[in-house]
């Protein structure tokens, strides 16, 4: 029997699949399971995009360019000059979710074991895109105690080898929740210029940033014109992660024209979904705005319930609706397993991330859960009040 | 500045991708183009399918499972059940396009330059894929004598070494339209399964076998069962390019365990089309036999037409919507370009593919042409006239 090949063995599961099966098993008993554990959020897609799409009038469902029709990349370079950052269309490539977009920049700029810096802990599928990719990550720890903001910059400096291409940021993070300063970002200009490395911002939560803070985007900073890639995507700001809408923006055009070279081998990005994005783009202010609330409220709320809880340490999130909470506890992969499998109040239960699979250094993180913020706030307050009294018969 | 990778560098682009702007200067001068280069169909897409899209219901967007829906996999399923194919959903796994399937199936059992062996000539896009993945092609060629029949089985396992992991086919074959014979995938059977290899077939267009020959999928070989793995989408069937729904399909459990951990990294496949997807399976069989009917009549036109050309030989298809065509002349690089340029019949011209750039063999291919005979007989027989023409007055 032929075998799987060592890249399909090291490719990594989500820290969240191990626990699906019991997941299932707790639906089979018929308990009430309040997701905390997925970025899939419960705010509706705006309807201009929905419409289009009922509305299109194609007989032939036929491909796109690769790169994305003309006008939809046009509407997007509009939709960023608002946001201060300044862009032509051929800067932009649209792919199929921000996730295309992370493995052509990997691709485009990285070989095999070459190196790329992530500040910990981060977005689990950065790993396997690492993997699939040849490449290594490596990791650079940011602390709870400090929300984790960038790490202190010597910290990235004494990790750059021959071998490093590029540092990546999730911003804000997920799944800590933590939004870059306009300062943050220009030291890592600074770094990235002085080491000749790639600087790859993830900014798919562009939007979800709070207290009337600004989203400072790499692209902004007219320094890094030709090392910043941005990572973009529909999937949050429209809640619309179905569509499978992202793009990858630089001003640098060899990136371009590599990264569209990984584009036209798999053709085209999706067009029906490419229909529903660009009228995603006419979606009024007031959307954001109301979405924007709910997420404040429903954050300040989780927080203000979860700091009740004793033993437990929260970084408060100031951007996109995940947070990263301390638990007295010691394994929180076991405890996540046991809510689900042996806890319950009136038959509910909560379902967690366990942190340790956002972490990429062994044994960090282990008494860390990330909790996503997308649930009605009723539901958080009694989602939060099972984690309580769950802590306080759980013995690890 | 930073620099790109090699891969990136390697990266190669599609065989028609440098005639684009030539194209674009004969719309300037508003010469009308007669598009023979793509394999993207004229033909309708099913209204069941269309109308599936637009009547949906759905207020979020949301991610569906990263392997596609339990039921249109049950329903997949269901479909190969009518072509004598015998499979569960869990042998399935739906991806973004057959580009998506084949890129998973790569990463799933090939590591960085482990070979895989292709007949040429072969879909360019296999280039980029192995690029992508690190792994290479070893050709072996097939002839237009023979209508680019299986090369002969030595000559396949003269190329094996311990690096070979799979042979992969496409079957019928883009370029050449060849359809491979029970026979011919029996003694592929026998050569993978003596060297422990898998083997891939991309049978994207399965449907498309013409003259009252049944397509023999590899799925339908017993003794292929850890071997096989089979590439399927619905950009062809349906005439549904841009939909970028596929599927890979294998009995190997490791393999589907494997290739699930790709598809969980990027998340989810596209939810619309995945909508649109399902309810194609519900086109009628008079749908199929229409179109059959009409690829055929083009194909019977095409292929009179060009053999009255003197100097012209052309393999006579089986099955797919391509023909490799062999032109009197010594580079149809240049010829393509020089068609688009400098030549015209009353303001009409012919766009074509070079068939160079579906050779991995340097120097193989370069008096051939593709053509994919996705236009109405009209217009066929117009192109064809001005290849006749253009051939009476071209020097190279």
């Amino acid at each position: 029997m032929p075998k799987i090949s060592q890249k399909g063995a090291l490719m990594p599961q989500s820290p969240i699949r191990k626990l699906v099966p019991f997941a299932e098993e707790a639906y089979k008993k018929g308990k009430t399971v309040y997701h905390l554990n997925i970025g899939q959020p419960d705010i509706k897609t705006p309807e201009i995009a929905l419409d289009a799409v009922k509305i299109n009038s194609l007989d032939i469902l036929a491909y796109t360019r690769s790169e994305g029709s003309d006008e939809y990349r046009a509407k997007i370079a509009n939709y960023y000059s608002k946001h201060e950052i300044h862009l032509v269309k051929e800067d932009i490539i649209v792919t199929t979710g921000g996730s295309e977009a992370l493995l052509f920049a990997f691709g485009s700029i990285m070989d095999v074991d070459d190196e790329v810096i992530i500040p910990e802990p981060f977005y689990a599928n950065y790993n396997g895109f690492s993997t699939a990719s040849g490449v290594n990550i490596v990791p650079v720890i940011s602390k709870i105690e400090n929300n984790f903001a960038l790490p202190p910059i010597d910290a990235f400096e004494k990790l750059i080898t021959p071998k490093t291409k590029a540092i990546l940021i999730c911003n804000p993070g997920n799944p800590t929740g933590y939004l870059y300063t306009k300062e943050e970002i220009k030291k890592l200009a600074e770094i990235v210029i002085k080491h000749d490395l790639f600087l790859i911002a993830d900014e798919v939560y562009r939007e979800f940033a709070y207290d009337g803070i600004t989203h400072y985007s790499i692209m902004q900073e007219e320094s890094l014109k030709e090392h910043a890639i941005m990572i973009d995507s529909v999937s949050k700001r429209y809640s619309m992660c179905g569509a499978r809408i992202g793009c990858l923006v630089s001003k640098n055009k060899d990136v371009i024209a590599t990264a569209l070279k990984f584009a036209q081998a798999r053709l085209s990005p999706p067009t029906l979904a490419q229909i529903a994005s660009e009228a995603a783009l006419q979606t009024p202010q007031s959307y954001f705005d109301e979405v924007k609330t709910e997420y404040v409220s429903r954050r300040d709320i989780l927080i203000a319930e979860l700091e009740k809880i004793e033993g437990v340490k929260v970084a408060k999130p100031k951007g996109a609706f995940y947070c990263i909470v301390e638990l007295p506890i010691k394994n929180s992969d076991a405890f996540a397993q046991w809510l689900l499998e042996d806890f319950d109040i009136n038959g509910e239960t909560v379902m967690v991330a366990p942190a340790a699979g956002f972490y990429s250094t062994p044994g960090v993180g282990l008494n860390q859960i990330r909790i996503a913020y997308v649930l009605n706030k009723d539901s958080l307050v009694k989602a939060v009040n099972i984690l309580k009294e769950a802590l306080k018969v759980y013995k690890d």
